[in-house]
């Protein structure tokens, strides 16, 4: 039912909030903002003409390598304003998107920046080693074993300019015993330092004293000590720490820098002469709010480069030591918004219940006529009192079915006459806002089956509760008018973002059998891809990426089709040839199929094997 | 530090609430409880030796065999204690476990019963069309499209016994249209119902009225209608319902099954003819709890089968229709004590310092000083006074530093200091536990670095705060002394299993750069496998099966090492012809790498390349 009357649905789904320009509403249609605009859903029909159905993830390059050159800027600008003598590097932390589409491009359009990668394993490392432009920064952090540190050791001999982050004593020790069997060149070596710093108190969790990472005060000094017991000090070139993703304040980081800048003074004080670098880690918050006034960070841009450059140059003047290098690894910050995820409306699952599929009977039970009562004299001055009575009825008249006193049109007769009670009180009250309307309405919406896996595409929406935006991609001037609830294809009851009346979402009143229907995903280009979850076998989508030349005109490329089945059950360990033998000799020992049908239907079901398991055709028009 | 002053640590780790018989503690160890009983440390160090390092997943089939022998036995003898006269049924919901380990074990174990697959996506429905055994069930659940429904007909064509379940009209419609075009036989129709019951008030999500999945009674009739129309209604054979996962508390079940029950006599009455059978999903919960009295589910399998039998007889009894054959989904059940995650201990990050670090000064700042007279003098009188100043001395003190006024030194001896307070007022403490000191014992643990990723095999701890039993595999004729938090080895600070007071935590005080110390993680056979996220790139751990002969003797086979780095990134759809091409030519160009050295370093690399991500050599002695 139309929800107007509740809330004021925008149009443009808060884009002026998330879009950061880079998206825009014209024409009814959500559009790139960049070269000849072209719209999502252009795109989208483009990519279905040549075939691909299902979810597409589409990828524009343009906008992380934007991203990269804002932060640079910024950095540059916050520098000047401040007369700061360091320099600003940075690197983009793989495990936030470890994908070829991504990185590649990336690496490619920032060759000209002291831009490089962050690896936290081995496999991240040897992508590191592989794509980052030689001379640029590669950093290592996480734990580390003697043969990750040796792969560092490689790297750097190779010509690589790269920092291995230490993040206990141990692995410290570990690198010595290489520096020894390796001999020169010796990657640098950063210190990871354990922040007093973190959130509330001195135990808390994310970067604080109790962190999984890093090094006390005490292993610091025991560090300066190893360095120089065995000649390695002027390798130390970077201290380092994290205070956690998706900062939403800049006053933690704040309170960090102080605490990490006289950190470097005070080892560039104790003779670490090569110490020039400190690495504030990621952190640069998102904003996925679709809200006006739910903002995700309380901090601009240039509020956190002023912020850092400003802090360490006082530090370093206070102390008397040279302004560091200001390194960073934000990731989400640059990954976030190069990838859009398109999925189409399968279907609806409509809660309207009209007057005319009742099927009374001539005589009702005594209850469902008094229903019917509350339903043909509700009015307004009644209407919040007939709503709790029809609810009433309804527990009750349930009950009387189960223990078997009415039949299954009676039960039927009672769900359609309190959905047409509910109906008629919300539109009464509609201006008579209420919490428990607003109860009932956050709980009546229509629900929309989407052709995506949430485990696959939106793991942290399941893991922890993370938004982000979603909008249609046309119909964009015309009001939507369905409180909306959406469920994924997964047989999994957690598959389902719910109406929320805190973020509510309204879409429009499609005939997905006649008109096509897509909704948007934005800001998916950070984790999701890697943490993405095969339940139910479903795979990473299709995905595309849409690049630009220098006229503005896009071209799409690098389309990697979603995995087929057999390709699915083959990664996990199937003997995919047993699985054809098993189905062509069921199908030669079947006595109920005739002989040459058995040919046709064995094509018919290689076809099922060579395409991915996404919903196909669920109308009686093609969909999926 | 010791911590039995507060909690009791038992040797067995709860293993009596959880085990249910199938492991045992014995000699210090844990075995398997069954044939010849081998230790779990044996079978790891077995594997070890044949050069598998990282973490390592065992199966175990004859558990998964021997619990749907349980469920069956169980329901036997309720048919039998209550003279029913319908048949028990059941099938195994692939999404809950596709891995090939464990299906095609569990169908080669099960032929003589009346048990197959449940899929419900279409790579599941490949599975159960090639793996179940001809004639036993197969069902398909979930949102469905033309092809997967065309699929369930050739199924049915091949001579599968498969039902197809409705969860909308329009599949139904769809249905119709495919018995149209590919003629019979055509597979058996499902129903799955939308149950009242639900959790709390009748909008509930799990379940309920607003569930994701099933038809109303308004739909219910509609189907009978369409089915009616087109000759179909023999082939209704099942209607469906499936409350949730992991059920606590058996009273909505039995709510669940008064309505279902009736549901199935009005549509036998409205001319289901060959409606014969109830399928109450899934949901029978398994034990994860460590803890006496922390128990997961309020009832046992002789109650809840019983509760099952003894509904449905008397709702079929009073509505004058057959007893139905009772059907179950249960997955997770089934699943989760089949398979044992072991990973090892990589290295402890201590929270001990002693006197001898401290690097006191001829001159240290008063607060230094003051705490260091605090420790000297600190009494049982005034520990909690003592214990106070000195948390108070430290915030101080770290503003200081941060401000400048005092070096790292002084930083150094603070954070020892303070550390060395806290563990004397704790043991003058350990007689008058009081909140305060609880909550500050919780953070003084011991943290163990762990060879496995959370987010790889743990996926319901990141998302849903699931536990799962942990123990060490051996040393369990001694007392664990360490309160312990368990850290993974992804760069992300949610991979750990942080020290939980209501879900204590105590290991060993091991010399991992001297003996070896693994984790067993139990009851990871369910969801975790296909859920299991590639974070930071880290893959799916090094599987084995222990298989037991008649005589008792066991074998392993079945050996799926993790899969290796170049793997990996071939999975994520890298060139890894590029990346090794890439390599090749940085080491060709390099100029600091004599010629003779560039081959080995190849080979080196290589070697890398072939290898799985995991952590190996991290201590001085060979660990991962």
């Amino acid at each position: 039912m139309p929800s107007t009357s509740l809330t004021d649905p925008k149009k443009s789904y808060g884009i002026h909030v998330w879009g950061e320009g880079n998206f825009i509403v014209e024409d009814g249609v959500v559009k790139v903002n960049y070269g000849n605009k072209p719209s999502l859903i252009d795109l989208t029909k483009g990519m279905r003409e040549k075939g691909y159905k299902g979810p597409l993830l589409f990828r524009f390059p343009h906008l992380a390598a934007q991203n990269v050159r804002t932060l640079f800027k910024h950095f540059e600008r916050a520098k000047k304003e401040f007369n700061y003598k360091g320099k600003f590097k940075a690197v983009f932390p793989l495990k936030v998107n470890q994908f070829p589409g991504f990185v590649i491009p990336l690496m490619e359009a920032t060759k000209d920046l002291e831009y490089g990668l962050e690896a936290g394993s081995k496999a991240e490392l040897i992508l590191a080693m592989s794509y980052t432009n030689l001379g640029k920064p590669i950093t290592v952090n996480g734990f580390k074993d003697r043969e990750m540190i040796s792969m560092g050791f490689l790297a750097a001999k190779m010509g690589h300019n790269i920092t291995l982050t230490i993040e206990g004593i141990n692995e410290l020790e570990l690198i010595i015993k290489e520096a020894k069997r390796l001999g020169s060149p010796t990657p640098k070596i950063g210190l990871r330092i354990r922040l007093h710093t973190g959130g509330i108190g001195i135990w808390a969790k994310s970067g604080g004293y109790s962190s999984k990472f890093g090094l006390t005060s005490t292993e610091l000094l025991e560090a300066m000590d190893l360095l120089k017991e065995h000649k390695l000090t002027d390798r130390l070139s970077m201290i380092h720490f994290h205070i956690g993703s998706q900062m939403n304040h800049i006053s933690p980081l704040k309170k960090a820098i102080r605490e990490a800048g006289n950190i470097y003074a005070e080892l560039r004080k104790m003779g670490a002469d090569n110490l020039h670098a400190i690495n504030i880690g990621g952190g640069l918050a998102v904003e996925y709010s679709q809200q006006e006034g739910q903002s995700s960070r309380n901090y601009t841009l240039e509020e956190f480069t002023n912020d850092v450059v400003f802090l360490l140059k006082e530090i370093a003047n206070a102390k008397d030591v040279q302004e560091p290098t200001i390194f960073t690894e934000s990731g989400r910050y640059v990954a976030a918004n190069h990838a859009v995820l398109v999925a189409p409306v399968l279907e609806l699952f409509s809660q309207e219940y009209s007057e005319e599929i009742l099927r009374l009977k001539e005589k009702n039970p005594p209850l469902v006529q008094e229903l019917y009562d509350l339903y043909r004299s509700i009015s307004t001055k009644n209407a919040r009192e007939y709503l709790h009575d029809a609810l009433d009825h309804m527990e009750s008249l349930l009950t009387l079915f189960d223990l078997g006193y009415i039949d299954l049109t009676d039960r039927a007769n009672t769900e359609t006459l309190v959905h047409l009670i509910i109906k008629k009180a919300l539109d009464l009250l509609r201006n008579k806002p209420s919490k428990e309307i607003k109860a009932i309405l956050d709980r009546v919406q229509e629900r929309y089956l989407v052709n995506f896996s949430l485990f696959q595409s939106l793991p942290d929406y399941w893991g922890l509760g993370q938004n982000f935006p979603v909008m249609p991609l046309d119909r964009l001037d015309q009001a939507p008018t369905r409180s909306a609830s959406l469920w994924d294809i997964t047989c999994d009851s957690d598959g389902e973002i719910a109406f929320n009346l805190d973020n509510p979402l309204y879409l429009h009143d499609v005939d997905v059998e006649n008109e096509e229907y897509f909704l948007g995903f934005f800001k998916v280009g950070a984790y999701q891809e890697i943490l993405g979850m095969r339940h139910n076998l479903f795979t990473h989508p299709t995905e595309a990426t849409v690049a630009f030349d220098e006229d503005g005109n896009y071209t799409i490329s690098e389309i990697t089709e979603a995995q087929n089945i057999l390709d699915v059950l083959d990664d996990i360990d199937y003997d995919t040839k047993e699985i054809e033998r098993r189905i062509r000799k069921l199908l030669e020992e079947s006595n109920t199929i005739a002989e040459d049908e058995k040919k046709e239907i064995l094509g018919e079901l290689y076809l099922y094997l060579s395409e991915n398991g996404y919903l196909r055709t669920i109308n009686f028009s093609e969909g999926g």
